[in-house]
């Protein structure tokens, strides 16, 4: 059960069933924006489900965004914001002026708007940061100074928490005020903390249905209490909210003090979102991108990692070079140059992947690597052997020669074992070097593989020329 | 604020601070797995991390494996099988003998056994149902009816609702009773339904907490109630979990009868599990794969999509054949060709993995495809023009021609612009078709890439073939 605010009658109501057809909506959008006009936006916008306001948020122009932003309502510019991808959020508040976005992101809890504020300029954060009351932006400084993916990172600094000498009486007043702010508190326990605000205990639904309510909170309340530190990781907090079926968890300093309390809904977002950053990265796709974004960024970030790969083509290829004189004498080895290469890369490539997996499950640890190995060697050589066989059959039919087919076969195995050793266990070694897994993993693979099945058949193809002309 | 047996006390403590050494751990599991020694087993087991558990249990060998959860109590075993991804979990209790599976079963809520119960095969799934009590078996029946993804699939069917006529005292002594089945409720809210069992208002816990005993349920009810019905997709639950604050949502069938709530938590499960498998597939692993599944399932797995790829390998490779006069003229492209493929193939993978990124955050839909192209293609040309004046001049500066630089970078530049239109626009074309764009869009991708860079490449040095001689 939620202390949630949207218990609202008016907030519960059921979600439009028929949706205008959506290229129309799109249309009127604009022209709202065009003609600036607020309540007809608001009467399109706020009804949307939230994705679908994304998707007409992100279809406009830059500029129409910008305008679309400005006339809505503070709360629902920060919904939309908030729904945002992390970095398109960031470039959204950035091109609000200072004013603007500080109403807005006061409409975020405070965890969201220390991340927001973390991204942009020193310089245009110092600007929204004065706009806000003393106490507000000095928890925004707080929050920022924690790593992202740690629990000082994810946490809310609002915390639901009750002196032990309080009394039930405290806690009801709270929740008989229809106060605005309770919000903040969605998902928490009321914590109980002594005089040094350390965590002493928590008060559960059923300790305060039962209670009088001039029980003291030391005398109802279920001690001692679960607390992460602010260090705690990503994975750690999945661990615990795995385990344990809070929706919220209280986050202490290392003194023991009570700073803050991290959601269930923070841990899970911020790991589909690690999640689908480590699937881009795989691609290709390192940093943020979505097309709304502005065409030099989106270039440029994807030129960074292509110029890399094409320094690792042009070594891998170098390769071939050096073979000129054995492609001349055998030229329908050019054929099955790539292929090789080709099909070793997925195979190596779906080794990648399940390490990648069983990494972010947890299932395996960068010491087992040679186990890891062990069983990828296995499964590179049965499909190894088989694709060898079924490539090296196509050659011989192909150019009507049995020993060009064992050549390119005899490759094809040899280079499908080695990728998928190299595939399995790539992710492993760059995580123990504390490089990312994600973005580098593929490259590496590509290039090595490419290089070594280059080499094989070339080698091979110098070994046996005189059977093969 | 949940309704969580795990607020006693001796549950809520502060998780071990300090772990032996893993591999050590490891040696200690496995000698207690061969000595029998449930006791130990548990002892070693159930302090640890849910994650760190299950790295445990997938390093065993899979008979060791079976006599671990065999020894463990049956909740604990239950906790782990839980945990691990889904198609290992069947892949557990499907070696299971019945009595065993049906007791750990007991211990999963009823979603999590209806979906285990349904990857078995039909004869086990029935020999199982055959030892629950028939009211949870009928539960199983009626929830394996409903897709997965759905609100009907990740619904639990235990639903804490009652009567409008019933009083603020009957929720009380449910709370009172300290019943182990209020685990199965955990973050709903109580609903309140009338004689039709239709969802017809919700109690809050404010509404709980002011209210007198007497009360009926019907006054003190928050009204109207949001419910979803049992079709809802995964993608519509996120929305509403996003927008609403909602532990979990009423599910009801299309005549409006109240059938289960799903949880914030499932559809945080499901939609994890979504994008790790759409990763995995991207990847060339379809199919869940994890390195302790056996052997054959796992090589047969990656073959069936390697297979795919060779054919579709042979037939851009083809291309390569058709030109082998041009190759054989001037060996040196045999050199950029793979260079060419890689490097395109690279650019339009990049657009696929932003597709599926906008794919799955809803920013795009199929309709969509024209304006991504137009995205795209602004894009390809800038990098195609960048990437193909690079490895132009890296060829001509190698093999001392510039009119083989020229060939390679016109050769590149065009095959960007052509990889990303179509790796921007296949996946939504995918989707369309009502295929997995997920598992497709790469293959499909790599084949046109290396056909259209094959055939770029030596045409153009096929027309200007004097001045490369």
């Amino acid at each position: 059960m939620t202390l949630d605010p949207d218990l609202d009658p008016e907030a519960i109501r059921e979600e439009a069933e028929t949706e205008p057809e959506p290229r129309r909506m799109r249309d009127r959008v604009r022209e709202a924006v065009e003609r600036r006009d607020a309540d007809e936006l608001v009467a399109l916008i706020d009804p949307m489900p939230l994705s679908e306001a994304m998707r007409q948020l992100f279809a406009l122009d830059a500029d129409d965004r910008d305008i679309l932003l400005d006339l809505l309502p503070a709360e629902l510019a920060a919904r939309l914001i908030e729904e945002a991808p992390h970095a398109a959020a960031a470039d959204l508040v950035d091109r609000m002026d200072t004013q603007r976005a500080a109403a807005v992101l006061e409409e975020l809890d405070s965890a969201a708007r220390a991340d927001l504020i973390g991204d942009l300029e020193d310089d245009d954060a110092e600007a929204i940061l004065a706009e806000f009351d003393p106490e507000d932006a000095a928890d925004v400084r707080r929050l920022s100074g924690y790593e992202d993916e740690t629990a000082g990172g994810l946490m809310v600094a609002d915390v639901f928490a009750f002196r032990d000498t309080q009394t039930v009486a405290a806690i009801l007043r709270d929740f008989a005020h229809e106060d605005a702010d309770l919000e903040a508190y969605a998902g928490q326990h009321p914590y109980v903390v002594d005089k040094e605000e350390r965590p002493v205990g928590v008060v559960s639904l059923r300790g305060l249905l039962m209670a009088k309510r001039t029980d003291r909170l030391a005398k109802i309340m279920v001690a001692p209490v679960l607390t992460v530190p602010v260090t705690a990781t990503l994975d750690e907090l999945q661990d615990l909210f795995d385990r344990h079926g809070f929706l919220g968890l209280p986050v202490v300093e290392a003194d023991g003090r009570l700073v803050g309390a991290v959601s269930r809904q923070a841990v899970h977002d911020a790991a589909l979102e690690r999640a689908e950053s480590e699937s881009l990265k795989l691609q290709g796709v390192v940093g943020d991108e979505l097309r709304s974004m502005p065409f030099w960024l989106r270039s440029r970030r994807r030129l960074a990692w292509l110029s890399a790969n094409i320094v690792l083509n042009i070594i891998a290829a170098s390769v071939i070079s050096a073979y000129e004189e054995t492609l001349a004498a055998v030229i329908a080895i050019a054929v099955f140059l790539p292929m090789v290469s080709d099909m070793s890369g997925c195979s190596g490539n779906q080794a990648v992947g399940v390490s990648m997996r069983e990494l972010s499950l947890g299932l395996i640890q960068p010491k087992d690597a040679f186990r890891v190995w062990r069983k990828e060697v296995s499964v590179g050589m049965v499909n190894g052997i088989l694709l060898g066989m079924l490539i090296g059959a196509v050659a011989w039919a192909w150019k009507g020669n049995p020993w060009l087919g064992l050549v390119i076969g005899l490759a094809l195995a040899a280079n499908s074992v080695i990728a998928v050793s190299i595939g399995g266990v790539v992710p492993l070694l760059l995580k123990r070097l504390g490089q990312d897994p994600a973005a580098a993993s593929g490259p590496l693979l590509t290039t090595i593989t490419d290089m070594a099945g280059f080499f094989l058949v070339l080698s091979l193809a110098s070994l046996m020329m005189p059977l093969l002309v």
